[in-house]
């Protein structure tokens, strides 16, 4: 760590030779590494973006020039030049840096950023804030190729590129997206590519940038010389420079899906570090799929670009053929075209990770929810999670149940899950989602298979005193919440509410006989979820009602134990709680 | 109306020369105009694509062929000429069908559509549908320039693009959006435009799709020429017509903004039919942003293309100057630019609609309220409403108020409204939501200025046994509520809650003491709303409490009215529920 050590700031790298900045590079590499293959992370996006970063930091002058990373996946080196190379190097540093810009951790950041498709339109704030303050620095937004197929990166260009004074577009076009590629602008991006960037025919002077083209998008010197021309532009301009993604480790270069991002593995052999083996939600997912897809030749898989959340492999994209469509990151899209694949006679099931579904809100409303087409969505990654403040999945429940004609399953087991996808995709007369439960359980209750009675729960065990409406991935800890409450002499009926969306008012009306308190428990935020509709339903009776769930705040990185304890969700924590209300 | 009284199906349309064709033009015309004159309606949208009607059902085949109309204020001449001409033509007819294309009216709709930018994805799902069932019908979006600035837009059209089968996108260039268009795009569409589509440089080639001009877009004979040259094309086509908004109504085409959408009018004069004066929440905003300007150089107006929507005339948005930034119908570019702006050290107030800021859920989560920037937004139209079922306002307090660190503030007055709109653009701390109330009341308490104390409910008056909580429009609800508990021998406790995002632990608690009963009032759904938050919060106390609300459904027209009646919102209809609830 010859360099490294000494760069503490961007002003360092300034002082840097072009040898000794090829050499920082090496040790930036090395870097990303480390962090990478200790606690998992962002791989072959950093690797790429090594270069371009190091000339960025050379050339402008940041915090005065503001950099905004899209999705940030590639903001390791950024970081390790700004101060926070520990978050690479050191153990306890990794615990502190996040994986994603952070302007809590630095006046370097400007946004916290981990959905894609954001940077130009956040550039184009500052740069009218810049324009509105009479100030004078660069503006630069730093966004992959594969990022620009999502709306929201084109509402940002076509708005960046009439913007009337300086900002500066960074396409880093490293000829992947997380996956290949899905859209017609990729065609353009090669035929810029195989032209150099002289083709006439290009999309962002269509939109009116000065564009401007590097080849050679790993080379420090030349990215250099491009960011000193176009420095201080008093125009919009945007540089088109051609990287490799995973640049400098052989195995992120060869399998650039894979190593986009990737657990802890051994840096030398590539192989993960850490055990994943075990029945999974994707290997069950999949197989479900392929299996229907051969029955019923109408069903069509629709995902926005993140195949590999789902286990979605290039072999099983391959295996699921024309019934598979990737289109790109642009779950807008997905949504929309989802509700017309339904309308048009098919059977949609459109995969997607609980926070970026949040991308579609209208979508689900207007286009599917209004028009009541029996499109289905899977969620994954749903839940209370120890995730970072970008990537939480517990809003999702309380963002989708509240639509209009949506209906929204949680199943408890995978037994469960697999009879109400197949109910979903086998209907035609609603749009269904279902939420993919967090532990591959065993069911110790006889699952239904029709789901066609909306809003009614299942009472798996009737008791007394207590009710409990275990939803979900938390019907584990109401079965936990029963065996400590018969350890104190109480029998409580345990209930699995199965839908999320809607309350069973026959069910909940029953209860009033032989019940004192009934207990909802959700997997994530109480604020607009499940049990605030158990509450308001018997808010003029007798009934108590204790509702558990996760408040409504954004957590980073909180390990599961401690959100847990924080929002008494361990059974211990719950049955002191009801204890309490009796 | 020689022609249209023969006019049942577009088998009809099939069987006119060339010359029947024009006469039925002007009788569309007069047809559009008189059904827009009695009861308002999109008046130059309609106007313009008449020609471009006739010719889509003279040369396609609708049903077998699928239309998808952009956000649908285009498709007066498509109902017309599809069984619906009623609609147009009596007052009895004026009340069934809709002013948006919808299913459930006829099999020649295919969805119902009331926001923009969705046609090409939902058409992309109609292609991929046909092409899995192995049909071979056409499939035609129809898409007005405005709707192409935004995201979802995009996302169909980079998706179309690479579909590999029919799909062909018409896109209708009047040179307009609502107001003026804004975006890097329109340059592109004057330069294809001034070359008569022969540019090289062609946004839509660049995506990949097959591309034509026509310059004369109200020719019905060249549509027809070009609409039969693409029919049954095996790939993607974009059409690009150039057609004259507001055709053959002068005062439309001479004022093509104030004639996107008008009030019933007298069709000679041009006046309105109807009596809009009095002081209204245009004004009121438009003189407090501009004053405010006068005095505070970092604050910028932000809208996505709806000027119009809040009075912001052509002539107030030169006063505004560069502090108004319409970013073009792009609703999540206008969130995160507003976030950014805030960052950038300015005071950014986003001006939208209820059922518009639907578009931008992730960017109010991820872009605004996880980055914690101060950005105010002005929501419009909030509240339960008369209107279709794809412009309702009765969602966004439920969708809004959950994410966290966002603080909705829900005026009840008009002197409430301008204190905590001057309160939000006067503070650094929280992004903050404003939504304008109903009428335009006098405020009968001392109205606070200083909202820093978050989720702090103000007690308008103390009384004992119910306690009303009545939120921001329906305070005066709430009074009526009061007055009528009143000759029932109950003096309730009337409470401002002012806060529709969180509870005032320390106001509810103190009610335990001296009220039997809580009653929350909002003009919103029920579902994931404000209500339910108390209904929690007294889950396990003695205090009972009832919610007024909508209920979470889509309802399309229906007079208010029999709407409050339906969800029991008269002062009458909730006093009865209370003295049952005693």
């Amino acid at each position: 760590m010859t360099y490294l050590d000494k760069v503490n700031s961007p002003a360092d790298v300034k002082k840097l030779s072009m040898a000794e900045l090829e050499a920082l590079a090496e040790e930036i590499r090395a870097a990303i590494l480390n962090r990478d293959s200790k606690i998992g992370g962002h791989v072959g996006p950093n690797l790429g973006i090594v270069e371009a970063t190091i000339a960025l930091h050379y050339v402008f002058d940041s915090p005065k020039d503001k950099f905004v990373f899209d999705v940030s996946h590639q903001c390791y080196p950024h970081k390790i030049l700004t101060g926070r190379k520990d978050g690479f190097l050191t153990d306890e540093g990794m615990k502190k840096i996040s994986g994603y810009t952070c302007p809590s951790e630095s006046e370097h950041d400007n946004f916290v950023v981990g959905h894609t498709s954001t940077s130009v339109s956040l550039a184009s704030g500052l740069a009218k804030a810049r324009d509105v303050k009479g100030e004078s620095h660069n503006v630069i937004a730093l966004i992959g190729d594969g990022s620009l197929s999502g709306g929201e990166a084109y509402e940002g260009l076509n708005n960046a590129a009439v913007l009337g004074s300086n900002i500066i577009v960074i396409v880093n076009d490293n000829e992947m997206s997380i996956a290949e590629n899905h859209g017609g602008i990729y065609n353009n991006l090669r035929l810029l590519r195989q032209t150099r960037g002289q083709a006439e025919c290009n999309m962002f002077k269509a939109l009116g940038f000065e564009y401007d083209y590097l080849e050679d998008g790993n080379s420090i010197e030349k990215l250099i010389e491009l960011f000193k021309k176009h420095k201080d532009a008093n125009h919009p301009v945007l540089l088109h420079i051609h990287t490799l993604k995973g640049k400098g480790y052989e195995f992120a270069v060869e399998n650039k899906e894979r190593w986009h991002w990737n657990l802890p593995f051994d840096i030398k052999s590539g192989e993960l570090t850490v055990d994943i083996s075990g029945e999974n939600y994707n290997d069950i997912t999949y197989n479900y799929l392929k299996n229907k897809i051969a029955q019923d030749k109408t069903v069509v898989v629709v995902n926005a670009g993140t195949p590999g959340a789902f286990g979605l492999t290039p072999d099983r994209r391959a295996v699921l053929g024309s019934h598979f469509v990737d289109v790109g990151i642009a779950e807008e899209q997905a949504v929309a075209m989802s509700s017309a694949l339904a309308k048009g006679g098919c059977k949609p099931v459109y995969l997607v990770y609980s926070s970026f579904a949040q991308r579609t809100y209208d979508q689900l409303s207007q286009d599917l929810a209004l028009n009541n087409n029996s499109a289905v969505i899977i969620v994954g990654a749903g839940g209370i999670s120890a995730a970072d403040a970008t990537h939480l999945g517990c809003f999702d429940m309380a963002m989708m149940s509240n639509i209009p004609n949506i209906v929204y399953l949680a199943p408890t087991t995978k037994e469960e899950y697999l009879a109400m996808l197949d109910w979903a995709v086998g209907q035609n007369e609603h749009p269904v989602i279902v939420r993919i439960p967090s532990a591959v359980e065993k069911a110790d209750f006889a699952v239904e298979k029709d789901f066609s009675q909306i809003n009614r729960y299942q009472t798996v065990k009737q008791g007394e005193k207590v009710a409990v409406l275990a939803l979900g991935s938390f019907y584990g800890l109401g079965k936990k919440v029963e065996k400590l409450l018969q350890q104190k002499g109480i029998e409580p009926t345990l209930i699995n509410p199965r839908f999320v969306s809607g309350i069973d008012e026959k069910c909940l009306e029953s209860l009033k006989d032989k019940h004192q308190l009934v207990v909802t428990l959700e997997d994530g935020v109480l604020d607009g979820g499940f049990g605030e509709k158990i509450a308001r339903y018997y808010g003029v009776s007798q009934m108590k009602v204790l509702c558990f769930g996760s408040k409504k705040e954004f957590t980073d990185r909180v390990p599961l134990k401690e959100l847990y304890e924080r929002y008494h969700l361990t059974p211990e924590l719950i049955v002191e709680d009801i204890m309490k209300a009796l």
